[in-house]
């Protein structure tokens, strides 16, 4: 672009508006698959509903919840499909996800399609002969990576709502084998959270951390989130309680998305719905992404609240020699792998370049004093770099991550 | 490609097989769109039916025909639209076709798009009040160059379905002074060209040609054409009783595909529809970019009528003068265009590089003659070279060829 | 292009004439690296000089010959650089190709690359130690496939004048044991060549057709050529006097390129070098990719000699009994392969298009015949088709074609 | 890549490795040319000689200075061409770059190109019958943008080494009308800077902060620079002794290279010249695009000295009193144009994430101050603020940036 076109003027009157795109008309799905896709939710033994983005897109809140509630069916929200209907609603089973995706029989995608964060709907994630019922506004997106039974194509909010007129009341009762099982897996499975996240022993790990947010955050906060375990811990604590109100690194994965996305957020916020807040959840990797975007933040004192789970953006791989040396504040630099980042930044600094003070946490009690204060204080933007144990991991999962099909 | 993976060998039993894209899943139109579009219909003074190639796709024809004698509407097929309705049913309207587009007051288009084929729905070839109600696969499709009024998403067969049912009985009378406007322009232009097809002076013009072989093609032959005016005249005299039946330059227009075209559809013939013939109308340019096809329909054999109906390849711009010397056989060489051909070019000829001759016909007499004998000869391709006057144009037009909007 | 901009004028004076790209500076290779050449060519036991289409473009036709006939050093030229030096000198040693390519120690590629033309300078086709001496206009051209020894870049006429200055004259004596190897391979393929060229039986061979050609054909004709086996037995045997006077497929072996090839060669014969003849020899598959140019050809009346070697399109895998019925004009549509073409096409017919008559040759006499009176009739087009022998082939070679490195 | 790809172990015997790119031919202009370059320069009455960083790739320091010192003609260093001769060289007529380019009626481009750097040769910023030598390796350089008089193909060390050698000695003699002209326009020049670099009143202005730098800074250190004021005044003073010792935003202006820049120079130096030293010098703006790069400056603990000079990122367009209001820490949050960034950022302070102290410099003392230790002390990075009048700007220029030509 020439320097004067940038800077050049024009007449108001002299431009043209171009309308924006119309909204997109909806479109229903076949009866006879609809039909189809009745009888086989009701023959299943263990149904199972994924929740994904797709139906956020269309804001088909109302017609999924009314489909779950008629049914008892239990539902399994994607990353960014939370929300869409309340993750503490009784019938979401995320606490039992790798379970049900291995023992459902039928499994209903709405707007969620089986890619690699779906595990591409392939053993050992799921079982060989799972029935797929496919929910998508988009023709080239069914039977992709398996060969679905029902293919629905229509918008998503207008499927659903077919499908919530057609499947019978109380299809999957409570009292249930597949319900059964379920609750059981989730009970276990929060025992072991739970325990975690009781542990406040410090350093702390990434349990207690999200364990003790969720306590305090709004449930109608905005959280915005990016990194490799920060994210993907800190998804199955925090709870989202409205739709379209995560938003992460996304089908691709990207980083350095968060800040970004952070800032967008608390503008909406800011015109649409005032005193909501926006929380940035960071792991320290993906905060050096973008961590600049802090100066955007002050100078518009947008009252977005960061916080840095920094486990010193270590991956894997350290020894737990090196790691009393960290602790210890011994000189590290040349023993890091050359993927880590450097041990004990104290990135709350960053706030002191705007005048302002962050939060170094290293006890749960500090973090919950400094959260409080946030929450309260909607006039400016709050830094908290949370120290966790640089050997703290995720619980015990029964896959790999990234575990790779036999096919 | 290395030539030893070329002409490489491998067991049969290694090879796996991929299966062919599953079918795509049919959607419906939203019901509240339907009745939209069901009451702007009725409501209409001037309405319109447009049957595009979409509606062929989707196979569709039962659909289609029943909401049209339902409803008594007029329907205008675009070119590769053609005969998923009969072009010689009652309520088509082709004849009147610049008339009835630039005055209907609403215009429900079946699977055809607003693009230059349809003069993109502007002023001066539509009235700039036009109201369109538009049915589509493809959500992208809706509201290009004009806003639509209604838009329909969804399978062109299940959505004709929907308002085949929908739309009242008789909605559009045969008496109305709609139908009675249209029909008085149907047979004016009819008799204009009624007038020229039966003027068999020679040199031979446009419409002589295609009436008389009209009169003898097979209604359910299947027609490959293109060129300029052969392909645009021919479109409007040679018809199609059934869908699928023509294949032409298509909405890019592209050329040099007739030959190939007719190769394929005669392949197709052999194995499914066995005596089906197939008749390849050229011009003399467009034969001209894969003539040398002919190679391969003598090769195999294939019973394709080719018919090249030869202006020379001169496209306007000729001097009464210069016509008359290249009739008479004067060296033209210098004084010939550089956008033309070779005047008096025999393709016939080539056929006599297969040992087999080719047809030269000037008069309709001898026209009607090697076609006859052609269609009762199916052991053999024919090629038919028509000399035709090259001063030969299109009927008066009430708009130029690309006529530009306003807009 | 919009119709409108295509078909509009606009006045002459006021068109910018944009300059033509100015003639590009001439560069000299380093005189360091010139006596590294020398030392290099001087102390090789078997030195080769390759002569490629990049001597051509840089003009570089005088400094080539003076350096070679100072030093005495044989030479090979690839296709295009065919004539650079005169094909018929002394010093060209094109008829043992194989063998000095697979025995040189040191070769001198000048404007010559090692691509798959070259069989990328590698076992089998060279010996493993041979060592290269490249000049080039392009200095990425440098050490691909194979580490050149030394690289001279710079203009290649500009750096040739370097080389013939600085090579020591008659470096490589007619009497060494190298030139004896080169003259008995020579005398022993010309024996076999010479034998297939005598051998005039009908069907014909190609050699005899090429031989036979090359006695009639003016020195100073430019030759288009393009096919398989015809473009390349008929390079060895037509022989090219002058630079830039053969035109074929080129690096890229692009089929489809002979008849525009040979227009454009007319047209520019027009102009600059009147009664010079344009000779276009085509295989009949290549024929087939773009012989509607016969059209522009008549159209223009440009006097280009056409000769189509045609044996059918029968690219190897044909069995002795499916020839005979060819030949006796059984009906073998079923048999043939799917990659041949029609049997006996007349293709000499194409010509009655144009109210000319073709010339079809089974015979040398024939041949002869119509060939000398094409070269004296220069007032119109010729084509000749050519009919051999079905089952021709090349003369035993020592490496099958595309030859893999054991690399 | 999958994940089993990037962790998996192979043997290190079974890895093939390439060898690097070989190093590329030189090669030399054509003599005739270079005669006509000699003719040209040696009838110039105002010569003129650019020196690129094309020169500075083709390490020809040692025949660029030669060619100079023989000549006596006056030189201009490019960005990048800083250092090639040291930029306090008797000849270096850098402080009169303007009036220069102007004035000059031939011009020898040392491996500069004519595109926006250099204003594409074009008035008002050259006479519009200025001649243009060129020497470049790349013959698709030359003629661009303006025709020149004489284009010297090849490697620009071996071609300086001709020019040298051909070029008379003392053809631009000291005494000459030329010399004394530009001498008269580098001393009115520098006595402006001079006296802006004597203004150490604060707020401060470029020219005192860059003046002082250069007192301090080693002569052989590395300078990394970017930003848009920062980079251009700064280039007209910090001054480069060295070839290849400047680093910026190069031929497409790009921002955000600095720290990486930096960070490459740094370990370049620990192997190759420990103790030499680098110094970034960033805008504020372009700080903000890599400033998290800090930490991987600490982590390896790399010695390089960033200063900040920071006029609050204010590029133009404000107001006296908007500048008081920040002056005096009024909140000026609404009223900064969007283009600004958040004045009075103390970037310093990101060294306390790393549990250091960057520094904050008002005043010329303080800033001599903290840049003298910090080059005593190489054991760790430095990162200094200097907060400079958001009103500075260039001395009064006799073009806009970016004038447009007339053409």
């Amino acid at each position: 672009m020439p320097g004067n076109i940038l800077s050049g003027t024009v007449m108001e009157s002299t431009v043209t508006q171009f309308p924006r795109c119309w909204p997109t008309p909806s479109s229903l799905a076949n009866p006879h698959a609809i039909s189809e896709a009745v009888s086989l939710m009701t023959s299943a033994k263990r149904p199972l509903v994924v929740v994904g983005k797709g139906a956020a897109y269309a804001r088909a809140e109302e017609e999924v919840r009314q489909l779950l509630e008629k049914t008892g069916l239990p539902f399994l929200p994607t990353p960014m499909g939370k929300g869409l209907v309340a993750d503490d609603h009784p019938q979401c089973v995320a606490p039992a996800r790798s379970r049900v995706l291995l023992e459902a029989d039928v499994i209903l995608l709405l707007g969620a399609r089986l890619n690699w964060m779906l595990h591409f709907g392939r053993p050992p994630r799921f079982a060989p002969d799972t029935k797929f019922i496919q929910v998508d506004i988009c023709a080239e997106e069914f039977d992709n990576s398996v060969r679905g039974s029902v293919s629905l194509l229509g918008d998503l909010k207008a499927v659903c709502g077919q499908l919530a007129e057609a499947l019978p009341t109380n299809s999957c009762s409570k009292n249930s084998p597949w319900w059964n099982r379920i609750q059981e897996k989730i009970h276990s499975n929060m025992a072991v959270t739970k325990k975690m996240a009781e542990d406040t022993s410090e350093p702390l790990n990434y349990y207690a951390v999200f364990h003790h947010l969720q306590q305090l955050l709004p449930s109608d906060c905005i959280i915005v989130s990016e990194g490799a375990n920060t994210m993907d811990i800190g998804r199955t604590i925090l709870l989202n309680k409205l739709p379209r109100h995560r938003l992460d690194a996304g089908t691709f994965g990207t980083m350095g998305v968060g800040l970004g996305y952070a800032i967008a957020a608390a503008l909406w916020v800011k015109d649409n719905a005032p005193g909501k807040r926006v929380v940035c959840v960071e792991g320290d990797s993906a905060f050096g992404f973008s961590g600049m975007e802090l100066e955007t933040i002050y100078r518009y004192n947008l009252p977005i609240i960061i916080i840095i789970v920094n486990n010193n953006g270590i991956y894997g791989g350290l020894s737990e020699e090196l790691y009393k040396d960290i602790r210890d504040g011994m000189d590290t630099t040349l023993a890091t792998p050359p993927t880590t980042l450097l041990p004990s930044a104290h990135y709350e600094r960053m706030a002191t370049i705007f005048n302002d003070s962050g939060h170094f946490c290293s006890s749960i009690s500090h973090l919950q004093q400094v959260t409080s204060q946030a929450l309260t204080d909607s006039s400016k933007p709050t830094l908290i770099n949370v120290m966790i144990n640089p050997m703290a991991q995720r619980k015990a999962q029964d896959f790999d991550w990234l575990t790779r099909s036999k096919l």
